[in-house]
Formats: structure tokens, C-alpha cells, sequence
């Protein structure tokens, strides 16, 4: 070794140190604790960012963590309607969604679960993929956007998460296909980041990662360097009053807000495109997304 | 009420005492005793049947035992096929299982599954409904009849029951699709007898029940007051040599004495188009199947 | 089988599976609960009948209950009297209990006692025969019927039902005589109906069942076939108001709604001379004496 | 105080002081074991004896022992049956026991049971009677001396110790009446002394005392000073050989030595007629009475 | 044994058995209690005293309570500082203690601490020996008499009493050095006195024994037979208020009055020099020294 | 951000998340696992080195480990020495250990032994600081090299764990001065790295770290760059045979390889000089020192 290989050598060696200081102390503080993970999007497409997504679910399973999957059909449900020869049809930018769509819809979903599953498995860690009908754990009325009868598209009415606990106690981690039980033996297709949501709240998850296509909140939207590392709900509802966020961000972040405020311990947005970036957010100090908090209560000893 | 009516309601009451006698001291050796029902046939394609075995299911967890419901496909797999407009391929009797055929044919045990599943939940009780492919539980390897690739239709190699097991102890009743995981990420058809038969072994099931469209054995297949209600493994043998069981009874019964030799309590075949055939082959002396046992170890109290 | 027997033969199994369908959900509905029985009149000098009881009480406990019985001491205590040569002597209806009728009371309570406890070993269930002397159970103070001073009979003043928990606990039948401690070392024979409710209420028994010599409330005396089967609170009191409960049902009534006001789930007038009145009663839905109960409290899932 | 008041009472105090430390160490020792006392003759018939034995008995049980009594019937049952003009008959030195004799030995010794609990109770300790026939304790034959029947007298076969270990976990203090369940449901009346052996044996009672008319074991019989303070199971055959333990002596110790051999701890004979004989006995270094040992096994820290 | 001998060896038998009836029910009592006891003064440098000390814990811990040794340093932090050359330096009677003081007094304390563990484990007993330092066990903060800086002599602030839990939960007897720790690394030495008294209210102990050079509280300070036995809160005060108690008792029963006010069960002041002060006192109706109790809570049993 | 900066940041953010998934499976493995740290020599003298291993045993407490240090007494016992102004004597390279240099030395190293746990427990992480005295857990005799009496100087007999597995269990970190209890009182001083060796063994630890002032084993000693990074019983002996390992580092890895054999999962040597060296050697795929393992036994999912 040169001097300067020695010298590049120790270096990296520091750094490791470093990176290692940084991230035991979150180890510590999130064991047992329950993240939910919201899949779907670009990182739902490509391959190669699946593998890099599953490996850190599996990965935060081995540190002691209690991740929970929720995940969407991507684009396989149209590609099945396609198959059989259906036209889809949109009301108000909602899928109309009659016996037979909602039919295809579960099919490809339960499929698409599984297969997530089957991944989890070849990493050497165990999961259990379910829906909302299993042990009732999802109930939905139709929703009717502009008083329009679209179907079997859900809003959630209950949540019951007696099962996911149980399958989180033994050891296990749950994938939830987002379909839920309705009214006289009816089913319903469900909003992934809303079943998300929903799931986070009833488990009281210390955790809620929305995996999208987006890098996280800015505050000028035009510079890239102006990325939001924390937000506290008040600065939250400041942005949105000054019309910084706005636009299709808007949703999405009341989305978060509301979660926190029914006791979920912070929301992240994660920019599903960037690889381990689950890792990333949790483990460092600086993270690489947006976390929504509640500023009124205490931070991790060296949380961000 | 006339001399006659009283003297009749007398005799009734007298009948239901007598069934309750005979009936009780059963519920309390079952009690907490774990029972497989391979569900498929003509029950399943017959709703009104299909509410009685879904009912009797629900009864037998309601006074302590820990069902566990297999199922078959019935006809909506061929329904599916159609649509997509594949043509059904056989050799040697088996169905020639190409990438597509087995991506439908999971989709559609998966939905199939989840349905059992909402009519347990109906009835207020919770079900859980899952594959061979959560959290590993059935592990399989290529079928090759007679040398022949056929594509995705499995052998059952391994059984994991940790799964189930953790299922039942949380007091749910887990439905089973007939579906396994094989060598780097494949998946795999299984027939739902086989899959009954090794989901019951590796529970050390109490009982393992076939619901089919038969009476159960005859000693005179001519003669249907010849039905045997218990059999021993060693009676079963002496018939088969005797060429009494043969044909198509003589892979089920074969079937049924290599579960019992597996340490499964008592295999019963029943014919499930008669209404509460569960019920009425578990909770009376003389029963209505044919249930095979090794006559070697000691009865219940007042078995049959 | 001929055609008329082929169907009588159905018929009789389709009844059979109505029973079981009927009786299972109560099977459930009464698991672990606690079923005070207080044994004594005809059903305790009839042999047969004894048995029967006895046997009841044992398949009660052998479905999952916790069967509890206080008895009486039939006619031996008078038996005894008379052989030791003394005068039975009575005010106002009571008998006289002397030191040396108290002593004798007691033996014979305790005989009688014991016997029921082997009884119910031979059907193969473990009983425990206590007094309310046993773990200081049952205290007492002397009653003054009019004022008089009739001696060694007591009116419960305390009920410690600690052993007899610890008894259920431990998978026995307590079977109580109804003896009490008093001060200084006293010794008090108690009416064995009010033991029976002391005792179901200090255990907050479900269930509290009177095997007398009567088949029920009726609504008309003189009409049998105007049995009444539920009688909630507010019902008795009406009945008793407008006179049709009087005479001697009325201090049984009054005894009945006392024990359902302090907190048994429903108590069971019931006739002791019909065989198993105990399973009839408990596991149909019509059953074949009065029960009454609190109305303002919620039936189980298809309870009378 | 003078000096030689002062003196006295410093030597009383550090004869409490030496009393103390001597007593403390078997206090640890003896904590949660299982003593046996055998309680009849003399200590049974005079009141003051009775109340200086149950309040010892209260007092081991005050300090973390688990103590249990097997008591006979004193002069009671002679009593009652003078009482009902029956003529005693002795075949062989045994009491020639029919149906009614047994009828009121099983009485009178359950009401001398109940009177034991009562006593014991009122030292604020719980106590729970029971017989033989509770929970199927104890089963017997019938005894046949020199092959005459002499009725309702038994031989203990097997003892079933599972109430009065449940007893002894629940804090209770056992009191055993010696009677056993036969065949066919008979009633045998079981010698005391024999009772409690067979009770302390197969609880593996650390100790069994046996509250005797005479001090314990001599060297020479004339010679009160040469009682034997522990007495190992080698000593005894000697002195069994030699005849120095030989007439009505011979059986009592060959019935100890048994026990001893079976596993009890240590079995003591001990002068009932002398004042809190069971305190002194275990709670001082030299004892009051004979202890018969294993002298193979390791004694206690300081124990004699 | 002459008519003498024998009356003699009678009386002392049955002095040792009223011992013992004394004895037995406090032990008992004070089954699974805290006992911290404060050992230091005269009694600590007599080497034959320490041993009677050392055995009475031992004895303490063997009959079931839980001891806690809080102890002093005697006289061997002054040789050490001797030994290296230091001039004591006193303050308004306190030892100034600077840098180097405080080191040999953290020196001497822990090496005193480890050898009394020595002792007690030689006597069979498992002994822990600890500082307030370990598991931040007890923190103070600089004590300023009269405004004076005289070190690090400090004033307890917190006491956390898990550590001394634990080990007591796990059978050691604690034997706690009076050192605390201060803000920013400081070490501070601690009042003997007042670091027991903190332990025991800190522990909810039942008792507190201060070990001291006097027998006790006196009516009468020149009659040594005024010796009060158990002294209420209100009778204490009263005697502060007459003058009766006064000078160095003044502070020490205010110590005291305090502790059980603060929730100790009974706080006892005794001679370290009489022999077996610990067990006289804990296990006699009148005890040795005096006892400071609530009078407004109940006694024990037969407590003094 | 300029793209070069960009590219730099992204360069460290993608080395974070490798650091990560290196370092998260061997989390996993280690969790719950015990790790006995020698420390001593440099990184107990420089003041920032032992706030660097101080920080990472807190660290890896703090991530699920159970972390147990056993100290030396580093350069303070020499200067107690000279401070009372003794000539230290050394035979054969031991120090002589007379009654006061033992007194002394014992004194030292509790009090070493002390500052450590309060070093750690200012890092928010709960200490109790132990010698082999407490609980018995270390007992010696006197060592005796070439025949020469050396003093207090101890040989380990046994280890009784005991006590720090309690400590464990309770969630302290252990901190242990290697001093042992020896006959007749007796207090022996013991070589830190074989207390630290005897108490990993006895503990069954999973990994035993020597921080050392030596990098590791090298194949050349006099390249730096041919450091071995594990080293198996097997591939030690032959370094031992063929003289790579011989002089000081002989009996250094020979306690190793003992340690291995008994039971110890892995032993590491480390160079104290080296910041965070703990976390580096045992997060990291290469670490940063010697591994001596058992090559017959299976090593972690991805283990060095």
C-alpha cells in the first residue's frame, strides 16, 4: 500500500466508524417498532428497484423491525382487462370498476401479493400475504365521487388489526393486498396510500413510508437543494397557506398530516427511485426524504 | 295438546336428549383438536351445499375444535382459461400447465380462497386465507408422469405447519389454496387431496375429512346398506387384496391408510352432497361415512 | 331398508343434525361458565332419577362448564333422628335443631355428601365434598323466626368462594353441603335453596339451576300448556302483582330475581323428575322449564 | 432491678438469643417442604393437648411449611354406636365393620374432620376437610386378616396425591379422614397410622410425624434417659435383630423404617402428651422424640 | 438425672418452646421484607461484634427477609490518610475533603465494602457489594454548611433504588457504600446515617435498624430501666417538646421520625454492642432498643 | 451544488447504504449475544482512546449486545505504591504482593473500577461495577511460578457467573476488577486477561475482545499489510509449529485458542490504539484485527 492508498484506506475506515456511529443509536431506538412501507410507482416497475426495496424490508426485519407492506396492482390489472377484452372506463379520473373489473382487479392483486411474498421468502425471512377480507380486516362502503355510482371502489370504513399484530408477533411480515369486505358479501377495491394510512393508524405503526416519484417536499420547488428534511405539522399548514405545497403534492401531504395526527410517530416521503432509500432515511441523520412530524413531541436522542 | 301430540313431543324430547348424550362426550375429546377438511367436489359447486359445509366448519371451531379448511379450484380455473382465449392442453390425464395456465390458475385459487374466507367471516367468525407460498408453507418439485413435463404441476416436497399453526393458536381458521413454492422463484399446481393429505401430516391432525361424491366404502359395492363405518388399516389392506376396493377408491383409500400411518388420528371420506355430513360423521356413534384408523390404538370413549 | 324405513331413517338423521345444530352455539356460549345446581327433593330419592342428574352434571362438565352442586340431606337426616330415638320437634314450621341434632345434620350432610363425590368418580370426573366449614366458606348467624330461638339454624351472613374457585381452577366438582360456621365455634345447618344462591352469587355464576318438583311458571296454573320459558325481571314482578305468582312459588320467585339482581346470569326453575331436565333446559332453544333472567341484558347469539 | 435481677435477665435474654439461632436455620430448611402429622391416642382426647397440637400445626404452616393432618376417630365412633344399641365384635383384635357400623364410622370421623378445620380456622388459618373419596384419593381392598372378612376394613392400594398438592398450592392446610373408595362403590374405613404413610409417601413429605402415647425410642426401655434422639434405618435393624425394638414397638418403627425407605425425609415418633412436642421436635438441635433416618443421605446444615 | 436435673431440663424445654411461639409469628410477618440495616460505630471494630453482626444478617436473609447492609468506614479512612501523609482538615466539625481525600475515602470505602461481602459469603450467604455510583444508584449535590465549601461531602438528591432491587429479586444481600455521584464526573462522600435512611424510604423497607453506641430512647436518661420499647410519631414529638429527648438524640430520632413518615413500616435504634441486637430485637414481643413507628397503623399480630 | 459536488455527495450517500447493508445482518446475529471486552495497556491510559471504547461498548449495549468489560488496574497501582512509599519487588518478572501492596492494589482497582461505570453511565447506559469477591464470583488459589511465593498473586479455580448473568438479565453492563476470593479469606490479585478469559468461558459469550497494543497476527510480522483477518484452531496451530507465532504473542494466542475451545464463539484481537476499533472488527466484513474462530463451526450469514 501507498501512503496514499494507506491514507484512503484509513479514511474509509472512518467513515464507517462514522456512518455506523450515526446509525446505531436509530437501531436501537426503532427495534420492535412497526413501519408501515407504502409500495408502489417507479419502484414498482423496475425490477432492479424492487430488489433494492424488498432487500431493505427484509434488512430492517433483521435489525428488529416490524415492517408491514402495503402495495398497489401496478400495471398489471389494466394489462388483464386488456386480456380479456374489456374497454376500461374512467368517470372523474376513477376506474369504473363493475362485477367483472373488481373480479380481475382481486385476482391480479392477490397475485401480485404473493409474488411479493414469494420474493420476501428468497431472502431467508418470512411473509404472510393477505387482504382486507382475511379475518375482516378491512371494511369499505362505495365511495361515490361527485355523487357518481362508480362501482366497486371503496372508502374505508374500519379498520380491524388483530391480524397483522398477530402475524408482526410471530415474527412474520405482513403484505396486504389493498381490498376490502363491504356490506351483503360485496368487494371492494381500495386506494393503496389510503389503505396504507389507514393500516399505520390502526397499528399505531411508529412509521409510514410512502415510496413515490417524488424526492420529498421543497421549499422552492426549483431548486433542488431547497429539499424539507423535517416538517412539523404547523410548518406544514404554513406551506400549504402560502401555496407552497399545492397542486397534486397537496393531498398527499394532508394524507401525512392526517396520519400524524392520529398518533402515527412520523411520515416519510421517499423518493422510491433512489436505491435503499428506506435505509437511507432511517438511518441517518440527514435522511434523503421528507419526514412529517409533530414538533410538540420529544425526538429520538439523535433523530433529525 | 292432545294425548298423541304430548306423547309425540315426548318422544322428541327423549330423541334430542339422547342425541345430546350421545353427541357431548365427543365435543369434549375433540375439544381443541385440530381437523382438516379437503373441501372440492360437488359441495363446491353447489351453493346451497356449500353454505351447509361452510356452516358445519363454523360449528365445529364454535365448540372448540381448530378447523382448517383445502380447497380445490372447482370450475372457475377452465372458466378462466376460456376466457383468455387458451385452448386446454392433456396428457396422461393431467392438465398441461404452461406459464400462463399457472398464472391464471393462481390468480383464481387465490380469489376463490379469499371467498371461503368472507363467507366464514359472515357467519362471525374469522378466517385467514392463505397459499402454499406464505411464509414458505409448502415447498414443491416438477410432477414428471411417466417422464413427461407437463410444466407447473408440483409434488409436495416439504411442509412447514408454522404458519397454521400460529394461525389457529390466534384462534382463526385458515383456508388453504393448493398452491407451492418451488426451486428459483417457481410456482407450482397441487392437487388439493395431496395437499389435505400432507397439511393434516405435518399438523398431527386428529382427523382428516374428505368431502367427495361418494357414500364412503362399501363391502358389496351393489349394495348401499353395506357401507363400512370404520375401517382399520388392516381391514383396508385384506379388501384391497381381496379386490373388494379397486379402481378409483383404491388411490383415495391408499391415500387415506398412508395418512393414518403418518399419525393422523382417523381419515374420514364422506359424501358431501348430504347436508351437515360433518356434524353428523363427527358427533354420533355410528356416523355416516367410512372413517379409516389404526386399530391398534385405543378408541375414544364412545367412538364409533 | 324399505322406502318407509330409508325415510324414516333420514328423517332421523336430519333430526339429529337439527339438534346439533341447535345445541352446538350454546356449547360455546357456556364454555368455562360456572352452573350452580342445587340438587334435592324427588330427584334425590328416586335412584333413577339420581342418576340421571349425577350423569347430566357429568356431561355438563365434560363439554367445557364448571358444574357446581349444593345439595340437601333428603330424608336421612329424619332417618337418623329416628334411630337415635329423639322427637323431631318443629316451630312455625322449622325444625328444632338441639346440639345433638346438629350433630347428627351434620354427619349425615357430610355422608351424603361423599356419596355424591363417589358417585361422580365412577363416571370417571373428579369430584371435592365440602362444607361451608372448608376454608372458612360459609359463615352464619342464628335466625330468630319470629322471634323464637330454635336452635343450630343459621342465615348465611358471608360466603368466601376462594376454595370453591380454587376447586373449579383445579378441574373438580364441588359438591357442597349446606353446614356454616358461626361465632365461638358454632355450627349452623342453612336451608340448602338460599346456600345455593349465596353461593352462585359470591361466584358470579352464569348459570343457577333448582331441580324441584314443579315443571315451571305457568301462566295459567290450571293450563300446562302455559309454561312459561323466559321470564325477565320486569315480568316476574307483574305476575307477581297481578297474583298469578303466589303461594309457594312466590318466596321461591322472590329468591329467583334476587339471585339475577345481584349478578347470575339467568337461573332455571326446573322439573327434577324429567330425565336430563339439565341438558334439555341448557342446550335447546325452547328447553323444558322458566328461566329468569335480567331482560335489559344481552341474550347470547340464539338463547331462549 | 438488683444486680441478680439484671443478671437473670441478661442469661433469659441470651437463652432467646441462642434459642433463636439454633431454631433459624431449619426455619430456611424446612421452608415449602411437606410435613405429615399423624394426630390420634391422647393427644386427640384431651382438650389441651388438641388446642397445644393445632396451634403447633398453625404455627409450621405460619412459618412457610406445608403442613398436613391424618386424624382417626378417636373414641367417637365406639361412642355412636353405643348410641344406635349396637353390640361392638372384634375378630383378631379388629372391629368387625358392617354396613352400619361403616355407615357411622364414614359419619363421625367427616364430623370430627370438619370440627379439625373449624379449630383451625379459628387460628386464622384455612384448612379444607376431605376424605379418601374426594377426587378419588384414596382406593382400598379388603383387609382379610388371617382370611377372616371382617367387613368394611380396607388396605390402602393406591393414593392419587393431586388434591391435597392443589390444596397445598393454594395455601390450605389438608385435614384427612381415613377412609377409601373400594370396588363397586364401596366404603373401607383405613387404619390412621397406615393412612398417613401411604398419604406422606406419595406427596414425598420431607417429614412425618407420628403423635404417639410414648416418647420415642429406648435404648434400654427402663431407662428414660436413654431415649434415641435419631435413629438411622442400619441402627433400627440392629436393634430390631438384637430385640431391643420388639412387641407392639416392633410394627410402628417397621411401618417408619418403610416410609423412609419410600422416600420420606425423616419420620418422627413423638410423645403427643407432651406440650408443643412438634415445635420442639423440629425446631431444636437434640429434639424431643425419636427421628428414623436415612443415614446414607446428607443430613441439614445443623440439623441433629 | 436427679428430680432437679430434670425440673430444670424441663423449664429450659419449655422456655425454648415459648421462645419459639414468640418468634415464629414475626417470622411470618416479616417474610419477603426489607430490613436495611445500618451498621458502623463500635460494633464495627470490635472483630467479635462484627461477626455477631454479620451472623444476624445472614440469619435475617436464611428465615426469608431481605437485608440491606448500608455501613460506614470506621476507622480506616483516617490511617490511609495518615499513611500518606495528610493532615485532616475539620470544618464546623466536617472533614474537609478534597481531591486526594476523596480518592482514599472512595479507596477505603469499596475495599470495606468488598470485605464485609467476603464475610457473608463465607457464611454461606451470596453478598453484593456496590456504591451509589453503580447504575447511577444514588446522585447528590455539594453540601454547604454554614455557606462553607468543605468539599466533596454531598447531600443526596436522588436515590434509584432498581439495582438494589434486582439483586435483592435475585437473593444477594446488598451491601451498599455510602458514595455517591455528583454532576459533571464528581464523586461526593455521604453521611452513613442519612445514605440508609435515603435506601429504606427509597425501598419502601419494612424496617430500618441503626446500629449505634446506645441502647435506645430513655424516659429517663439516669434510669436505665426507662428504656422505651416502641415510641409513637406522637409520642416522640412530645418528648422533643419536654426536653426529654435532646442534644446528639435530638437529630438522630428526627432522622428517625422522618424515615417513617417517609413510608418505612418501623425504624428501630439499637445497641451494636449487645450481642444478637437484631434478632432480640425483631423476633421478642419487647425487643432491646426502641422502636419509632406510625402509631396510626395497625401492628402486626403480636408485634411489640 | 456543483455536479462535482453532487457526484462526491452521492458517492458518500451510496457508501452510507453499503456500510449499512454490511453492517445490519451481523445486528441481527449479534443481538442478545454476550461480548466480554478485555480492556487495558494504551487504551486505558490516553484519556480520548478511552472515551472512544467507552462510547463503543455503550454503542453496542445499546444495539442488543451484552456487553461485559473486565479491566486492569493500569499505571495507578504503582503510583499508590510509591505514594506510601513502598519498593515495589518483582521475582520472575511477578510482582511481589505482600498484605499491604494487596491492599493497596484491591483498593485501586475498585476504585478504577467505579470510574468506569460512572464514565458509562454519564452516557446514559446503566453500569454495576463488580469484583470476584462479590457473589463469590471468582475464586484463586496462590500461584506458585518456579516454586517462588509470591504473595497474594492468584490462579483462577472457578468462576461462578451467576451474578453477572443476572446483571445481564437486568439490562446493566458488567464492569469486573479482576480480584478473587481465596481459602480462609485470603484476597488474590489475577491477571486481567485471564479473568477475562475464565469469565467469557464461564459466561459461554459469543465473542471475547482483547484490546491490545498490537494490530493482530500477522503472516510476516514485518508487513503491516499482511495482517491475518481470522485465523481457525487449525491454521493457529500451524503458525504456532512453523515459529510465524512465537515470543510475547505465543501465550497470548494460546489463551485464544483456549478460550475457543472452550466454547468462546470467536476471540478477537484488537488494537486499542485504534479508534472504535470494537465497532470496526465487528460490523464490518474484513474488521480490523484477528479473529480466532473454531473452522468446524458454522459462521454467521455473511461473517468474515
Amino acid at each position: 500500500m501507498t501512503a496514499e492508498e494507506k491514507e484512503k484506506f484509513l479514511g474509509k475506515i472512518t467513515d464507517k466508524a462514522e456512518t455506523l456511529i450515526e446509525a446505531l443509536p436509530y437501531i436501537r431506538d426503532f427495534n420492535n417498532k412497526i413501519v408501515v412501507v407504502k409500495y408502489g410507482g417507479s419502484a414498482m416497475t423496475d425490477k432492479s428497484l424492487e430488489e433494492s426495496v424488498i432487500k431493505d424490508v427484509v434488512l430492517l426485519k433483521l435489525v428488529g423491525m416490524k415492517p408491514v407492506i402495503v402495495h398497489g396492482g401496478g400495471k398489471e390489472i389494466s394489462r388483464w382487462i386488456g386480456k380479456v377484452g374489456k374497454e376500461p372506463e374512467f368517470i372523474d379520473g376513477f376506474r369504473v370498476t363493475d362485477d367483472e373489473t373488481m373480479e380481475i382487479a382481486e385476482m391480479v392483486l392477490n397475485r401480485v401479493n404473493k409474488n411479493l411474498v414469494q420474493m420476501i421468502e428468497r431472502l431467508g425471512v418470512k411473509a404472510v400475504g393477505i387482504s382486507g377480507k382475511d379475518a375482516g380486516m378491512m371494511h369499505a362502503e362505495k365511495k361515490m365521487p361527485n355523487g357518481n355510482d362508480i362501482g366497486y371502489v371503496g372508502d374505508i370504513t374500519t379498520v380491524n388489526p388483530g391480524l397483522v399484530s398477530a402475524l408482526l408477533d410471530n415474527d412474520y411480515i405482513p403484505v396486504i393486498a389493498p381490498i376490502a369486505m363491504g356490506a351483503h358479501g360485496a368487494t371492494y377495491n381500495i386506494n393503496a396510500d389510503d389503505a396504507a394510512s389507514a393500516v399505520a393508524v390502526a397499528l399505531g405503526a411508529e412509521k409510514l413510508a410512502f415510496l413515490t416519484d417524488v424526492e420529498g417536499v421543497y421549499k422552492d420547488p426549483d431548486d433542488e437543494e431547497s429539499l424539507i428534511s423535517v416538517l412539523t405539522l404547523k410548518q406544514a399548514e404554513e406551506l400549504i397557506e402560502d401555496g407552497t405545497i399545492s397542486g397534486g403534492m397537496l393531498p398527499k401531504i394532508l394524507n401525512c398530516t392526517d396520519a400524524v395526527k392520529k398518533g402515527v410517530g412520523r411520515v416519510h416521503i421517499l423518493d422510491g427511485r433512489r436505491d435503499h432509500c428506506l435505509l437511507l432515511e432511517f438511518f441517518t441523520k440527514k435522511g434523503v426524504g421528507t419526514a412529517i412530524i409533530d414538533g410538540s413531541k420529544r425526538l429520538y436522542y439523535n433523530e433529525k
